[in-house]
């Protein structure tokens, strides 16, 4: 199965297309743009939203669920926000089909026009807002904290499963509070709960920061974000988290009355994750056998592979492989004992490698014979004879699947680190960029010219302001201008 | 809250739509038929979903996610299909907007037209079967067994807050076998699980059966369903499978490899149920104080309200509650203590009933000297004085919990034997359909026009044929030709 996957030295974007592909986890479909998430794919995603979700409700959000669609005139009412996202939006116009006169089959009916446009939401502010004008009257209303999971749909030109599509899956929280702070308040933490997911389940070591003026969300005051490295040294956003300051409030006229009686406008928080995780779930930890997936999102943490000729073999295996079972399930793994007779072990093997499930358990009669089985890891391909009465197998199990989710991180976090290299001159920055990637972290004047210049000779961009940013006084790289901190710079996906 | 709560028995139509709205359930919104599920109905949803999703993954499906938009050709494919959505298709015609060059606003821009128009997937075959061409080429591809969450539109003229609304959630299981037979079994199976769901967590008594031709799914061989018995008489379809026999497999050319090399399309079934079910779950068994819920469905199933006058009483009561609170979440019992000082404990009272929190509990100081409590029942809206040395209070809630979820469950069995009613005439049909409502069980000729002539005469429609049909020689109720045995008639949502 795995046989032909390209190397990632060789063509790291043919690479990831071709695992997308053939670890079964999405493929394009009829629609330009639109992606079929196949079953593999989806219970990865079922496990990162189950996550997800429960962060989001231990952090007092409760889920909700707004309409598909947005009318014309609503998107328009955020001035910025319609600026953004004008060019990208699917619309609705007719709501009817009827049968051509001429027999040549279904055509849309003429009749049957909207008076007023709908927009297929790219996301959903403008019809959240104008709800909530209905929902919030006083203080006690307040705060709102409310997500939802939807599709969205943008109208990319190109597209790139997972981590780019026309339609695609997510959640946006959508929050209303009393007083800024609270929702810059809410900002941050809807970040951090982001980076937590990222770095304990994804094991991906993300920088947490801030975006410049240039990349922040149509509509917003400040946006948050968290930042992730790809083995080709680009960046991916993989969160975001917007202060939306009054500006939809003002958009959509939602007031409330404070405690002393007083009228003012509602502040607002935007934060959102899609399936581009996915995507970078696959570009982090994958190699040139197939996907590796961290312990803790796999939908199958454990395989059994029986080696067996004949009957009477495969009983005797089925046997001791059932008792592993009952053990694994106990403490809470998830294992599947492959005993088709329709496949080899080889083959096995390989198709188990390419979906990235952590841990293997080869039993053979030999290993019943002395009480050992064979385990493989997939992050380190390697393997061991385990000797079943050293410890219990689901001992075993469990560290071995904490020490692979940990490994994983640190094998990301130290190719991060490798690859975040500080410049001081613009030579060095063009060097960098080229020949080694990752994140380049440089003085910048703090002015979207030197941005937008910056992107236009190197198609780098600024991925954020490190929350953590050192006071330090410098020199745009590319200007010379002073500057107070070091901003991250990367090619980006 | 409650207060002003129209009466069932005066308007059960609006009885319900003030429910839905003031039990915080869903809310109309912006977009004609797009409703908004606020919250606590999604909490109730969500709860739904995770039962079917469960029942889903136990019957060894899993799930998967397909695109939301489908070209116009492939909706086309299978006749009767288009036939039965056309009409209430919502088009996307183009991708893009821009500013007025009046400067009146956004307008479509009229250069961003899409080659093929997209359909809004009102259900979806057509785009499923389409991948499925590319996945099915051998008989070790089958069964294939896949379910999708998803949003789905249907431009419906009238619309009601989940009984009928323009875009509406839904589970659509869509799966593909190598026989016949096992696809009938398939769905066979569906409908039995829909209707386990119904009864043991719903608390809704449902018959199982059979549509006639006329209203069979379009582009379907046989559709099974579900339905359920309303307070006014009235039936609700809940859930419907669908045997499709080759006709999506011949529309879109999905072959397999039999084990012996011939080549034959693959049989189909298709399945689901939606938020329609929401409102099923509302008017079977709600009551003119509000909601009543099943308690395995209540998002929240036991609500502490404390009765104190100042701090002090309030932290002997915190006290008290907390310790039932740690008792009660063991046994995962979900449960809430609502402290609040800004509301009155008969204002609390009211507004749990409106929700339908199944069982309240009131302590109060005297309840501490006593060790009483009260718990009040909302199904019953029956009160009493619960001694706490009498047995542990996490037993006697699971005990009442349990006798809640069988109370409402006989309440709404005995509801709808009591509104079946077998009749033998038609002036004892127009009579029992006028002034009695519910099922009636009627000889019928088996044609399609007498159905639509009943239809038309009275606005009954033909529920089902129940699975469990006795056969019984008869004569049709309207026009007097033969029968085989009583079929289902009812007015329906």
């Amino acid at each position: 199965m795995s046989k032909g996957l390209p190397k990632r030295s060789e063509d790291y974007s043919l690479w990831y297309n071709e695992l997308v592909k053939r670890a079964d986890l999405a493929e394009n479909s009829a629609v330009r743009g639109c992606m079929v998430i196949k079953p593999y794919g989806y219970s990865i995603w079922e496990k990162m939203q189950a996550e997800l979700d429960r962060m989001f409700k231990e952090t007092g959000h409760t889920n909700a669920y707004f309409p598909l669609f947005i009318p014309k005139s609503y998107l328009s009412k955020e001035a910025s926000h319609v600026e953004g996202f004008a060019k990208e939006c699917a619309v609705v116009t007719h709501y009817r089909l009827k049968n051509a006169d001429d027999g040549s089959g279904v055509i849309v009916d003429p009749e049957a026009k909207l008076e007023e446009e709908l927009i297929v939401r790219p996301t959903s502010e403008t019809v959240i807002w104008s709800t909530y004008k209905n929902w919030i009257q006083s203080y006690r209303d307040l705060p709102l904290l409310v997500n939802q999971w939807a599709n969205v749909v943008r109208w990319e030109m190109r597209t790139r499963l997972f981590l780019r599509t026309a339609e695609f899956l997510w959640q946006e929280g959508h929050t209303a509070h009393a007083t800024r702070e609270e929702a810059v308040q809410e900002t941050e933490q809807m970040m951090n709960v982001y980076a937590q997911f990222a770095e304990e389940f994804m094991a991906l070591p993300v920088v947490r920061g801030r975006k410049t003026e240039n990349e922040r969300f149509a509509g917003a005051e400040d946006t948050l974000c968290i930042e992730a490295m790809m083995q080709d040294g680009k960046a991916l956003q993989a969160g975001t988290s917007h202060f939306l300051g009054q500006n939809f409030a003002k958009a959509f006229d939602v007031k409330f009355a404070a405690k002393d009686g007083k009228l003012d406008y509602v502040w607002g928080t935007s934060w959102g994750v899609s399936t581009r995780l996915m995507g970078a779930l696959i570009m982090a930890h994958s190699d040139d056998n197939g996907l590796v997936l961290p312990p803790k999102l796999a939908p199958t943490q454990v395989v059994i592979v029986p080696i067996y000729r004949g009957e009477e073999e495969l009983k005797a295996i089925t046997e001791k492989a059932n008792e592993f079972i009952r053990a694994l399930k106990r403490v809470g793994v998830s294992v599947k004992f492959d005993d088709r007779d329709t496949y080899k072990p080889g083959w096995k093997f390989a198709e188990y490698e390419l979906k990235g499930v952590p841990l293997r358990i080869a039993i053979g009669p030999r290993d019943l014979e002395n009480g050992t089985v064979e385990i493989a890891r997939r992050d380190t391909l390697t393997k061991e004879t385990f000797e079943l009465s050293s410890q219990p197998i689901e001992q075993k199990i469990l560290d071995l699947l904490d020490e692979i989710q940990n490994t994983i991180y640190n094998k990301a976090l130290q190719f991060r680190e490798e690859h975040t290299t500080e410049v001081n001159s613009w030579d060095e920055f063009k060097d960098v960029l080229e020949n080694k990637g990752g994140f380049i972290s440089a003085h910048w004047d703090g002015t979207g010219e030197t941005e937008d210049k910056i992107k236009e000779l190197t198609k780098a961009t600024i991925r954020c302001i490190p929350i953590n940013q050192k006071e330090e006084e410098g020199e745009c790289v590319l200007t010379g201008k002073p500057s107070k901190g070091r901003v991250f710079f990367a090619k980006a996906y």
